[in-house]
């Protein structure tokens, strides 16, 4: 029946987001080619999201990609675009699922031969190193990965070339014409692109809200040199984990100034020693552990660490606390915080620059001078990258709904009149033809729940936020074969004010007693009356309506 | 004994902050006036916090003022320098124990009114309404109420007169001299009273991070006539509930451009009510109900609503999720947020405004364009006030520890040599003498709980932010008298991963069935053994601890 159904079905080329638009991270794209029926599938990037507020206890969120893992026998391959955690992040998580190849740059590769390895995967999953520029083919899928610019090593953007049309998925970029690291965006390299013609351009919509041009590495590196050359005490720069440029700024004002360099920070260590690596931030000169910022003179000295987002474990919050086992910071000293605050992570930041405060230490962030610049493009940016590509079609992602829909009307603005809006799990046909909304996928997310990977919408996380506002209540009947109780009934509980035991106690005893013996033989029913009696009972006293849990059992 | 030790201690006036410094919100502040064993007191405002994330299930947040409800018999009263629930509304929690006359203006009496009315207390307290203006005496304490300017009706300032010394307590101001509403800010008083001398300002840092001077009410009126003007579609204006300058400025765009206005939200709704009970707002028409909205054309109708702050019960959230009863927008609409997004808000705040964009509804905020300003004081306006008071010494509060000491910093450069940074409980004198640290008083937070005051510590909402993050499992064992198992153990979850239980199960049982029978007896030490059982299998599977609960029950 297929072979007859594929020959009526016109071949397309179709795109399907699992995660990346309409929010911040967890970056997941299918591209799939052929026929409806008979698709070959390509996955671009596979990245976490960091658990929010609303899911207690989940640190890390996957988007579900259960509908590919149903076809993974037409997926030819998982391609990263770059390091980053939202677009690499969930590859250790899911690739049981996929069993696919993953393709991806020396400097990724490193950084996820870390996480394989932690999850024992290191040995299974066949990664295969793609330089910079290189081109390949999987299935349909002819795919180079052109060179641009962000904020990590090794950036790229994915040219996919299928017999249906071309399509450039920009990845995570700005233009940086000055980096401080790496090749550049390759600009002659995608004018070419675009000589050839681009049908779609799927791009990066994060910054779309601001108007002109991001500053380059370039200026960020010359301000902090010029801060670090003025300070008189000791400095400790923070900055995103895995920003190699950023790192390698502050390495070069510290050795300018003859500071020492401090390292603190696994995550920072980690992606120093996969640069080093893949031949990058060679001439650095040894970087010193934490244990040895004591012994070095104030103005000898520059730490640099993890925690720019707040992160209460992180080197620069304990620091803050004045309870890091080897650094201290003290008046006179300076932190500069060479990041962005992540929208959500204002409270935790906050409470570091507080904290830091109260210690008397001089703080400048970015929103004080230009001591960070973003990865992602501004509208200048993006409108030079339509000049270059000249797309007939533009599909924004990277970004929440106002950002995806603010890059959508800058697009039209500029000229190019066939734009939309996907939102996850819909399929998007990009050729032939105009863009347009023709199917949807089941889609979802999965909770990282300790070392469990959990339903995301109606998983325990969601049982932990109820329990989070209302407590709960155990109540134990323990009945004899009369009917009548065996021992006293006990009460448990937990995240209710004190003093409300006894009203609550004395609810299910009279539950329990203005039972007749007869219908107490259905435990469910005595357990249902007695449960609803303790909840209101809890209502009334404290206006609040506890989860309550009643064991009936029988001797 | 006190009669002799009186005459030995030095007559002091003394300032104790239990809210306020250290944080936004909250506001308590008490002035002491005469010997350490004997001091006669005064509290200036009594405010709430609202509740964070990190407090599961708590709303409101009040400050512990058991200190003081020890020394009541010597409170003198509680006056109130306006009408926002940072500065007011605890007053309905916790005036039962302080039992003293509460003085405030004629708009925060109104306020005041609702909530003690809602409290079932508004028989009991008595609340001496004082104009802007007034001047009084409470105890050793001659008082003046000062007209500011903020972001509510009847802002004032007070002026604290005893024989030690001369505070002006600034309250929450802003300097705006074509303010919409009310009778701005009296620099000539506030000059007169520099020139009779002030030993202490105790000032608002809310703003000291940024430079010049606040726009004026007026500008941003100008801002929004301008906006509403060239709007084609309908138009929502939201701001804070209590903002009722920014809500004469909406009715005044309206009115001019042939729209109806119509309010969304109770608490906007009280506002107008106070404010029109006090002959202001008298001129704006008739308002009308959201029942109406939907009758209107697009071009002749603005609603005024609450959400600002991203709510999710507010009118604005409805709307962005299109499922307010009364009100829908559509694509052509503006949404016009006159309000800056309050630290913490961030996340609820971008919740609505992507649900506007998924529906294609244009938004303004303040970020963008002119639609707001904030009521407290820039760089510009501290140095006028200083120039005007001319204080001998300051005393910053109203912020984060940060905007504290930048406060200081700010008022050192400035030239005001002598400046203290209390924390809450700290008790400073601030006459004789230049500002000293003395001595400190027990403060801490109480949280509202459901309809109960609990404690803000060690308080339930702690267990339930624990519960949040691991669940809980409660565990049920019956035995008979030969300490055998009288019935199957039973075990309930709740917040943890499905798949658990038969594991978790058998854990119990082996704990149990391990215990020989003699240790069994001691139900204590069972249940311990079976809880350490229980909790460090669901840590071999899931990787966390949960809560664990046992009952032992013997029949």
């Amino acid at each position: 029946m297929n072979a007859r159904r594929r020959a009526d079905l016109p071949h397309e080329l179709v795109f399907l987001p699992l995660g990346g638009t309409g929010e911040i991270g967890m970056n997941c794209y299918c591209y799939g080619s052929g026929p409806a029926d008979d698709r070959h599938w390509l996955m671009v990037d596979l990245g976490v999201k960091f658990g929010e507020d609303a899911d207690p206890g989940i640190d890390v969120v996957l988007p579900d990609i259960g509908f590919i893992t149903a076809e993974k026998k037409n997926l030819h391959g998982l391609v990263l675009t770059h390091a980053h955690e939202d677009h690499l992040g969930a590859v250790a998580w899911l690739w049981p699922q996929l069993e696919c190849p993953v393709y991806c740059t020396p400097f990724a590769a490193q950084i996820l031969a870390l996480k394989l390895k932690e999850a024992g995967l290191d040995e299974q999953v066949p990664v295969k190193v793609m330089p910079v520029g290189s081109k390949f083919r999987l299935g349909p899928f002819g795919l180079e990965l052109v060179s641009v610019t962000h904020s990590i090593p090794e950036p790229t953007a994915l040219l996919i070339e299928t017999p249906q049309g071309r399509v450039l998925h920009s990845g995570d970029w700005k233009i940086d014409r000055t980096p401080v690291l790496g090749q550049g965006m390759d600009e002659k390299r995608l004018r070419e692109i675009g000589d050839k013609g681009v049908d779609v351009l799927v791009c990066d919509s994060t910054n779309v809200l601001r108007e002109g041009f991001s500053p380059s590495e370039a200026d960020v590196a010359a301000r902090i040199s010029e801060i670090v050359k003025q300070a008189k005490g000791r400095v400790a720069v923070t900055t995103f984990a895995s920003h190699l440029d950023r790192i390698a700024t502050a390495v070069r004002a510290a050795r300018a100034t003859g500071r020492e360099i401090v390292i603190a920070g696994r995550a920072m260590r980690n992606t120093i020693e996969a640069a080093r690596a893949c031949g990058m931030l060679t001439e650095s000169g040894r970087l010193l552990d934490e244990e040895e910022f004591g012994y070095l003179p104030p103005d000898k000295v520059m730490l640099l660490c993890t925690g720019s987002q707040g992160e209460p474990r992180a080197a620069i919050a304990r620091i803050a606390e004045d309870i890091h086992p080897h650094v201290s910071l003290e008046e006179g000293d300076l932190v500069i915080f060479s990041s962005k605050t992540i929208p959500g992570n204002e409270k935790e930041v906050s409470r570091v620059l507080n904290n830091l405060a109260r210690l008397d230490i001089d703080v400048v962030t970015g929103e004080d001078d230009l001591v960070h610049s973003s990865g992602h493009p501004r509208q200048g940016e993006l409108a030079l990258l339509y000049e270059w590509v000249r797309p007939k079609a533009l599909i924004p992602m990277h970004g929440e709904p106002r950002h995806l829909r603010a890059h959508r009307n800058f697009a039209e603005e500029k000229g190019i009149r066939d734009v939309l809006i996907p939102r996850d799990g819909h399929i998007t046909r990009l050729a032939p033809g105009p863009l347009e909304h023709i199917d949807e996928a089941p889609f979802g997310r999965l909770h990282v729940d300790g070392k469990l990977i959990v339903p995301g919408e109606d998983g325990p996380a969601k049982q932990r936020r109820k329990l989070s506002f209302v407590g709960i209540i155990f109540v134990s009947v323990v009945m004899d074969s009369r009917a009548e109780l065996a021992a006293d009934i006990e009460l448990i509980t937990e995240g209710i004010p004190m003093g409300l035991e006894g009203d609550l106690l004395e609810a299910a005893e009279q539950a329990f007693g203005s039972t007749p013996k007869p219908r107490r033989k259905d435990a469910n029913q005595l357990a249902e009356t007695i449960r609803t009696s303790v909840r209101r009972a809890a209502d009334m006293i404290w206006g609040k309506k506890p989860i309550v849990k009643v064991s009936v059992v029988r001797v």
